[in-house]
């Protein structure tokens, strides 16, 4: 382990800094891909990483690498970053936190007057909250090879406006060609309750799950509730009820870190009177294994089944979305759990249920993430909460990390 | 049993062309009440009583009632009828059948020359179906005074006009008095699949459920579906949905007729990828009995606390509405099964799970009512539907019971 600690005080004033750009009464932020805030979000990156002593390169589709050169010319760059967009209603810490992670890595370097092996980049990924434009991890996935650049740019807001046309308009389709990582980490707040829940400082994060995602139409016949008795009834909400029961039973039931949810629902006719003849909703289901995330699918068509027969409804599902589950690099998760471990902090391994940039990249470089707590596991929401302690000690993990990728000049490697 | 039969054509005819007054292009009605297309329907039937001998009263809440005189000046009148308004979308039964029956009893005995001892009335209560003022069953109600005159006009609709402007528009605010009935009969489709199923031509109603309805609030914490286990989860759904397994159990485990629906339901922030924080739903229990609907709603209230703990959520249940089950008087009922055996129709008790106006004259009057099937058991529907010779063996049987309840002029009362 290196000796080298970074700036709590600084990365923390940063984040409060950058969190003024599309701030919102309730403390939280709303800025929005491509927008003027992320404009002045960018522009603000873009001059610390260029006083910190960096050059700025961006690409087509609006990622941002500032990259710090390293004593080996030849040497892939060793990236860090996340991105600056927010949801619609957001918090502070979301994405911000792993570009200004990476930024105060550099910082820090600059004032021990360090210098790697490889180069660093510390990279904004454009539209990574899919809020304004689709897909979501747009930038990350054009980097990956994932979508083609003209798809990206031709996707379209609500108002009609294309991801190009703005993407032109805030001066951010750059010229950069894509290029090989050597390594890629993300810091990032962990969106969810376990190392709140369980008391652990790091989340050595091993991959993202899977997910398989359904629309589902429940049908049965509409009719007044007084008179008809139980027996005559097709209740499609009935149906509905008793399939968000499967949904909960088999993610209880399935190993792997099965989750299962139910988060939309629409009943027809509505009124509390009539039995309800139409339901529509959704299932999302995520897995860390893509056998076990098949299985969890194939009990839903058998509980499907089953409750058609029992409440005399038909149920339809049909798959909107399908994400395989992303298996992190076995090294550089283990540089990250290295990293936690010698600096002392309470850590666990742990897999994310959502969706980051640092998926698209795995499938192009060696990529590991690094989660730190949030306040209740709240995010999306503009009460988003994190500690300076928290974020200090996340970033010292990367910057222990970063170090053990990129080597330190004339040091001999740090030890585990 | 008297040989006399109603005309079952003519029934029919009008009924089909008191259908086209509000007909819509899918062969159901919209005749919301006190708009003009009520007026209109008001007229016809005003119309036809007068050619069929009758006198016509309006009362201030714009009841019409009907009156062919009897021979006893001093007996009071034995009243038949219904509703002429309809749902938004209704059907050319509901309610229009009750008038039209009634009506048709008296062209009967005009063609046949025959007088009642007691006066016979037809009558259309104003406002049955409450869909554009509340309270339903307005006009009854008013009548048998569940509520104040004042308190009815008061009541407006979404457009902000008061009932008792309409009813002053359309000129049937009238002057009539309340007035004594010795009985009230009034045949209906039975908007439920009973009688269909079991092939039955006629209901004897026994009376009508009573209600409970509840407003429920399940709050929960709204959360990101990928990164939170199941363990740690408050999900608003999962408990709404227990919810409404408990409410069908109950349903289905008491006696004396229960129903137990939810036909609402509102989901918060109702996005897929998102753990419901807050579901509103409702509740509408009925029974045929005041001590098992209590019971019902005692176990609504143990399940409600069962699936608090075991879901992690919040849920408050508030009574919205009650309403206390009605037996129809014994007589009146005896009456009708006598009328349906008589004449050899397949028949059986049945209890109304909906309100009608029936429900309140039962409080000022001695009352019952006569069901006949309707297809699929659909009301409320523009595809209601109901076949001519069913129409008819209601009509006779309200025949039979009023000339056993009002007496026939001359002759001696029909045996058993």
């Amino acid at each position: 382990m290196h000796s080298l600690r970074i700036n709590a005080d600084r990365l923390w004033a940063s984040l409060m800094e950058m969190a003024r750009i599309g701030a919102t009464p309730k403390g939280g932020v709303r800025r929005l891909t491509l927008t003027d805030e992320d404009r002045q979000a960018r522009d603000l990156f873009a001059r610390w990483a260029r006083e910190a002593g960096c050059s700025i390169e961006v690409d087509a589709i609006g990622n941002i690498f500032a990259r710090r050169a390293g004593t080996d010319p030849a040497a892939a760059p060793v990236a860090m970053g996340s991105h600056l967009d927010s949801q619609p209603s957001g918090g502070k810490f979301d994405g911000a936190y792993g570009v200004m992670a990476g930024l105060e890595v550099v910082r820090t370097l600059d004032d021990a007057g360090l210098r790697t092996r490889a180069p660093l980049e510390v990279v904004s990924w454009t539209n990574e909250e899919g809020s304004r434009f689709t897909p979501v991890m747009m930038g990350s996935g054009v980097f990956a090879g994932v979508f083609a650049l003209e798809h990206a740019r031709a996707q379209k807001d609500v108002e009609g406006r294309s991801a190009g046309e703005a993407l032109d308009a805030i001066g951010y389709a750059g010229q950069a060609r894509p290029h090989r990582l050597a390594a890629y980490l993300e810091a990032h707040i962990e969106q969810g309750p376990v190392l709140e829940n369980e008391r652990c400082t790091i989340g050595v994060v091993q991959g993202a799950l899977g997910q398989r995602w359904y629309d589902v139409a429940v049908t049965g016949q509409d009719a007044h509730a007084g008179p008809t008795p139980m027996a005559l009834r097709q209740d499609a909400l009935l149906g509905a009820s008793r399939l968000v029961q499967e949904v909960n039973r088999i993610a209880r039931e399935f190993p792997d870190e099965a989750r299962g949810t139910v988060g939309f629902m629409q009943v027809k006719p509505n009124s509390r009177n009539v039995i309800p003849g139409e339901v529509r909703t959704t299932v999302d289901f995520r897995n860390a294994k893509a056998a076990t995330l098949d299985a969890m699918c194939a009990a839903l068509a058998d509980a499907a089944r089953r409750i058609e027969s029992e409440c005399r409804v038909r149920i339809e599902l049909r798959e909107a979305t399908c994400f395989k589950p992303c298996e992190f690099d076995a090294g550089m998760v283990a540089a990250v759990r290295r990293s936690a471990s010698a600096l002392g902090f309470r850590h666990r391994d742990i897999v994310s249920g959502a969706g980051h940039d640092a998926v698209y990249v795995a499938r192009v470089a060696p990529t590991a993430m690094i989660f730190v707590p949030c306040e209740g596991g709240i995010s999306h929401n503009e009460t988003e909460s994190a500690t300076a302690a928290d974020l200090a000690a996340g970033c010292n993990v990367l910057l222990q990390a970063a170090l053990e990728k990129a080597g330190v000049a004339g040091e001999a490697r740090a030890a585990a």
